[in-house]
């Protein structure tokens, strides 16, 4: 089963709540001899680190991680290497303020998986959501940063492409911007726009839904596999694995119902260095394989539940009553989805990438 | 690894291509003592067969399909029932029409999966797309009809919602009208027109993409495991798996994006049977387990390729040229893919349902 | 799960029951570009096929073993290879002939797997064991057959090296003896006795038990994975799994706990081409992973239970009552075992292989 | 795939190396609502660990568990329980002394897995064994010991019968010796000949093997599945993985093979309370599933293999060399196996009770 893991070559298996101990991850068959210290870790780890903007949870979490098991100093050359073992990672949770839950530890929040853990579970670590946290996304990233060592030659970024009803101008496009600005926005006009259009949600005591999109180029052709491991396939539940998301898309998505046959298919040319497609309407999978070109995901995510917009709800004894949340939330959760949609691409290229070629042996 | 089998508990394995001598299943963890005939089965096929409506493929199949395991007459009864071991079915290829294959035999027709299974395999099955071909589904629409059995209480029911731009009217909906029309539409105006429309799609030579909702009634609450197996997670795997699906959505999906969160919760009170939900934005999961509300999953289709519009493409050989698809293909591949939908999301629920209550001894 | 499916990159699902329609299975993730035939296949089936001598059940099938799919003829060559799709594979079963069952459908055979299906799963098919016949075993054998094509360089026989109390002579061992008796004994004088011994079992209706052994030769250094994944442990499984196995042991096995460390660690030299073992205890594994050195294996076969001496057993209504069992069956069904025993080895070897080579992309 | 995990619906996956930071693992599918301490886990962890006797290493670790994560306390009862969501363990390493590894950094030591993992990998941690120690084997325990808590009615019990040539008298089994010993010896009088026995195999720096029997009263009749999720099957890989592990065997094991079918076949009587067996050469599997009779697993453990005779063996650089190991280092791992092998049980009968009968919703 995997109900908390992902892949089958590389696969990643996390644990951990929201204001327990810690939260850690086991990521299992990286190949050995990769070059892997803490620090390629944290780098991206702090991308998504919160409480970096106004417009994320003001949680403050240093989110250091150890590395636990897995690597070591190669002899030869001393450098810090993965052995081929299970790479064991962990983060302890620091912020995890003395709080008065008394109000969500019986009520069921809407949005929220309050009520469907209880129902299933019996109980729910009421905690800061628990194991329903987006903390956990926290390893997922961790995970991603190790997968992307496994693919040096591919390069995954994501983009936050709309906020509310607001989305980028596509023609504006510049790479660049997205670290320029609190939003991983790549058009630098839309960015100034959200910065005050997120400041009323928040003032407002309300939240809003966004749209990311994550792109990988330099994909090889060949990889993913049909019919129930394709490419496209184990992306999507990869994204909509992620809290919050309700949609996924590759390529055209929902606008390729649309679309004429003749529109959608991406014509064929021999470049100089081979096959070359006119267009990229199939977000670079075909067939659930990948085409050599860049394969292109968005996914929707859905505002943050926690608002301080008092909502009709039931308690657990099942009398009516209503709830608000107090407390560090954020605005718009999917600003902070963006490192975690580019991690679950990684991860999801890096396995694909070895059941093709095998984890050690080439 | 999962290359040609889905679910876990409820574990289905395909083989069989479209030109081959049979297609093929295996549906592996069916609970035991589940009345099953071959006639439970060809219901659901017989919804999904191509040559019913000249806006499906004309392939004519009578896809009669074979038990050839994992059944028997109960010894006090004499009804034929389950037996917990594993049920092979089998559909054998009676249209593999002699034909002439060479146009495609060395031409990558674009939008299919021809340049992908090349790129990976270094060959691929020309004859009628091989394992490629949308063939397949019939034997996930066969498990599925199996699906449904193991979940008696439980109706999945699909409908096409969207042909090309044109939406149905949500307020016309009508399941009735469903098995009236030859698009599994469930607005009757919108039937008729798509007559009329697809009419001109089809004589065109062209094709066009559509989108498809698949509801389930009667899930309980509970279904479905944090953080990687979410019910949710494995519907987007489950949909986009499908051939030509480029998105997925769960309740709001995409629209999800543009509310609040005010909006977007979906309120509780307490009515006479329990908890319910003011709103399904939802899609009946939240946390990746299921409310106990209607799971509501669209999914997008893409045109299909096989078009007789001449389109730009490569051959094997490297050199530039054109290709145009003469023969039997469907105008709205989408249309089919309704049982299919249904299908799947059968299955799906099952998986969830049997892990959670087990194979044997409840 | 894994309740009819072995393997993780080579998986093989298996299907049917011993008096069904038919049996047969689905390997997938088998490379591609491999070439295969049928006759490919039935030449291994044919080494397990009943019959063919007095020794094992009379039941005459003819075992004829059809492809269903995941082959095609090269483009260029016209060689039947395998397209990297899932291969299915069938065999009627011809045999099913019209039998009087009353005596067993009621009662439980001792040793049999009567009792257990039928506290599991409530029913069981009576008929010939149903899913418990060794009947099944025929389609390991069939997925051996393409796993010793995925594994050119390694040579996997098998062979009986024990029947009750009688062993073979070790010094006496000559693989040609192999295909010269109908036992698969490697000593030709304990082959004749073989022939006597068990001619006198199988006149006082009577069965009896015996040892198997299996080497592989050929097999690299590094196949295996620590440490749930552990070649052996795999090939523990995959032996343990086979009809009426009651121990499986590797290299010095048992033997191992007699021994002193001295005399038990494996020696290492080098060698012209490498470094050598200058003994095999280890039997090629260490670590869980393959030394270089042959891949030794043992496991030991119950005697079949069904004797024509009368046993103590119960009926299903709970009555004490005696059973005998009529009908066509083994003596010693280990003799039968040693095609399979080669087919899992096959099957365990080309699965770690892949693990570690991939795939494609080689 | 399961590099380091084992277990489908009680699943286990652990990571971390002898002289690394620390060890751990991930108990995923637990059900919920059962109690669970740290001094649960500790109690079982304590009767594995290191250093108790002269008999077994002297390394000194307090192997101090922690829980990480899917426990708290019930909100109604204050009890600390598990939530279903995934338990992290961790003991971290306290006593990696600073020590001279140059004579094994650049030797492999006979009958280690020293080769293999450089063969395989390309380096190895050769600090105290890295992943390939039995430090590894505390996670198993600490894992069986939560997997007891699922099967409050089972009762899984080991006890070592055999050092070197030397057999326990079965007539002499009294299960209250266990804990009276240093050996986890039924027989009293045989532990007290091991005390001398083992004196003599230590003071000489040599070492020797060891069989262990493992005994789970109260299994109920129908755990286990066909055909490769046969119980035997399961058990067999699950002791096979252990460290030093050659041979497993289930009931009669290896004795069947001696065995005529009159004599192995267990007869049945109706007893008061049901079905009974008169004898039990099943070890209380038959076809894969259980009979209801306690269920007997013996294993082969081979002798240490760090023994202070010095043995030929290569260097790294592919010299021929003499290696001799020095350390703390036990004269008889077989020993410390007995918790290991009721813990790999414990989690065997989880793991299918739990397929069953399902994670939730009993």
């Amino acid at each position: 089963m995997s109900f908390n893991t992902f892949g089958h070559m590389f696969r990643v298996t996390t644990f951990g709540e929201s204001h327990g101990v810690a939260i850690g991850c086991v990521v299992d068959g990286c190949p050995p001899m990769i070059p892997l210290t803490e620090a390629d870790i944290q780098r991206d780890l702090d991308r998504r680190r919160p409480g970096q903007s106004r417009f994320t949870t003001q949680r403050q979490e240093p989110d250091q991680v150890k590395i636990l098991s897995g690597v070591m100093a190669h002899p030869e050359t001393g450098v810090q290497v993965t052995t081929g073992t299970p790479i064991g990672l962990l983060i302890e949770n620091t912020d995890q303020r003395s709080k008065d839950y008394s109000e969500i530890k019986d009520k069921f929040r809407p949005g929220h998986a309050d009520f469907t853990y209880e129902a299933k579970y019996g109980l729910r670590d009421y905690r800061g959501g628990g194991r329903s946290s987006a903390r956990e996304t926290a390893m997922r990233v961790a995970a991603g940063a190790i997968a992307r060592k496994v693919l040096p030659d591919v390069r995954v970024r994501g983009a936050l492409v709309q906020i509310g009803p607001h989305k980028i101008d596509r023609d504006k496009w510049d790479w660049d911007e997205i670290a320029k600005n609190p939003f991983f926005c790549p058009d630098k006009d839309k960015a100034a726009f959200f910065e005050t259009y997120l400041d009323g949600i928040r003032k407002s005591g309300s939240s809003i839904g966004a749209v990311i999109e994550v792109v990988a180029d330099g994909v090889p052709a060949g990889l993913g596999a049909p019919i129930y491991a394709k490419l496209d396939s184990d992306l999507a539940a990869a994204m909509m694995s992620i809290n919050a998301v309700k949609g996924v898309e590759i390529g055209a998505g929902f606008g390729a119902a649309e679309l004429t046959g003749e529109e959608n298919a991406d014509e064929m040319r021999t470049g100089n260095d081979g096959t070359r497609f006119l267009s990229n309407h199939a977000g670079g999978v075909l067939g659930g394989i990948s085409t050599g070109q860049p394969v292109v995901v968005r996914f929707a995510v859905k505002p943050t539940s926690s608002i301080l917009q008092p909502r009709l709800t039931v308690d657990r004894q099942g009398a009516d009553t209503e709830i608000f949340t107090k407390g560090r939330h954020d605005p718009c959760v999917g600003i902070r989805a963006v490192p975690v949609g580019e991690a679950m691409m990684a991860c999801v290229l890096a396995d694909h990438f070895l059941r093709d070629r095998g984890q050690v042996g080439r």
